[in-house]
């Protein structure tokens, strides 16, 4: 995709048209390879004006999240530095992970038009319609114990936050233990996948899934009351792969904050956006639920619930507010 | 194998030789089907005598970890209910993972006779001689979160200490985190490898190498002085398809345990029989050098160690006595 992700680049740089012979120059191919590659860019869905006397010229980009276009906005050496584009899939972790068992290395970022069977926690779906949101996954090795994974969670959410906060100027909200709100409904939720052995991580996939150009017509009827979109909260569109960009650079820059200041770091991070702390929440853990105040984060990602002055350690679970 | 393991059994419980007839009648298939049956078994190394006038006896059988003989010695419900065997594998972690991601169902066992990238904890080797060891990994999915998950390597170390106490009358020691030592020399180590979401475990693979008749010829120059055998410890010769049925009856027996009791009941009688408590330990953990006494093992799976008065929980390392 180089030479393509050039020719696009020229194509973006001059004002009106380009001329074949200047591409043909600067790419140091023949004029017949220069025309290959505007077909080949009008099969991605480009818009590619062509004449005679005056060359070529970009008159339409589409709306797709292809690696090229995402390094336009990636800030980050590592986390993208390899991006698999697909238009369907059954779920982009499920890809992550395959291709992490192959070898894969880290950064490696797999996006998705849409997926068939997107996964949310716990075995549940993630809707996941087709060219309005982002559906991401990366492959990340850290050197760590399994029990200290948990708060990669916190990151990727903390990332997804600061995103929304970058692009919209509205402050989101954090809830345990991985999901995004905003406005009080679902924007984004987080799903860490996890090959390990029993002391030593092998490598983690953090999946996320985060509405952009969703609209209330493209929603099931089930979440359509919970859920909302980056367009919704804003009546704006958004250019799809600049979120991307934007969110692999803040995950990175989280990520990097992790491996040097300690899974710890992270967690009171969160808590502190969360403002977990001191709040009364209700929380469904396994069939059964708890009433209580809660007293913080610990490091294995767990929530300190103090029920009448004894404190429940949650490990998993959902919560209400 | 069903009918070949009806066939085998017959011939069996035949004293001398049992005609083609009665199996063919018994099993309600032709005596074409016996006859293939017969040849069929003979490319799997048993040693059948073909009599025109007395029908079939069973002169010998290979020493191999078949599914159809480890059956006549295990006595589970679940580990072992499905056995893939094969001659040489890559590791069989690594199969058993791959069948455990594409849907295997708990239980289901991988076997080899030989292992050419047997794996040890931490990325390390574990040699893998041909037909004198057990090598074998068993797809467990218990409903548990990913912090509870350790213990299940203490599980496995009980159950294979169980099974050389069964089958020498020797007590063999354990030794943090998964090894089995006997005569203070390794017999079996355990390998965990684990797919799991950040608060969900998908499913868990336990790897036992277990050394049976291996002789001090077939090792590695570089283990020879800190290795041993069954065979070794005992001047005898085991049966290995009887060995894996007794130890996979063991590990179903703890792992029971583990999902009635909880993780602490097996980290309670590791503890107990590791007699780790008030030992003075040396712990290598990623190249820092811990020395103290043991006071105990957390639920976690890490060791306390108490250095001058101060507890110093090690969640990974190797012990030096």
């Amino acid at each position: 995709m180089d030479n393509l992700g050039e020719v696009l680049r020229y194509l973006r740089e001059s004002d009106g048209f380009i001329s074949g012979d200047r591409i043909s120059g600067r790419l140091g191919v023949s004029r017949t390879a220069v025309w290959k590659y505007m077909n080949q860019l009008e099969r991605y869905g480009y818009n590619i004006e062509k004449s005679k006397g005056k060359g070529y010229h970009l008159a339409g980009t589409p709306d797709r999240l292809y690696g090229w276009e995402i390094d336009r906005y990636r800030k980050t050496d590592v986390i993208g530095r390899r991006i698999i584009h697909r238009d369907k899939i059954d779920s982009t972790n499920s890809l992550a992970f395959k291709q992490a068992l192959a070898g894969e290395p880290e950064g490696t970022c797999v996006v998705a038009e849409s997926q068939e069977k997107g996964k949310g926690r716990l075995g549940r779906k993630w809707s996941s319609p087709a060219g309005k949101n982002i559906y991401f996954s990366v492959i990340l090795r850290p050197a760590i114990h399994p029990s200290t994974v948990y708060p990669i969670t916190f990151l990727s959410s903390l990332a997804v936050s600061d995103t929304i906060g970058e692009l919209t100027g509205l402050e989101a909200s954090l809830k345990w233990p991985n999901d995004v709100l905003l406005h009080d409904r679902k924007i984004s939720g987080t799903l860490l996948e996890l090959s390990t052995e029993a002391d030593m991580v092998r490598f983690v996939i953090i999946g996320i899934g985060l509405n952009v150009n969703l609209e209330p017509k493209d929603m099931d009827q089930e979440i359509k009351a919970r859920a909302t979109s980056l367009s919704m909260a804003t009546k704006k569109t958004f250019e799809r792969p600049r979120v991307c960009g934007i969110l692999m650079s803040n995950l990175e820059r989280y990520y990097n904050l992790f491996r040097e200041d300690g899974e710890m770091a992270i967690c009171d991070i969160w808590e502190e956006k969360a403002r977990i702390r001191g709040k009364r929440l209700e929380i469904n853990q396994m069939g059964e639920s708890y009433k209580g105040i809660a007293r913080g984060i610990d490091r294995d990602g767990a929530i300190l619930l103090d029920i009448d002055g004894k404190i429940k350690k949650i490990i998993a679970g959902d919560v209400n507010f």
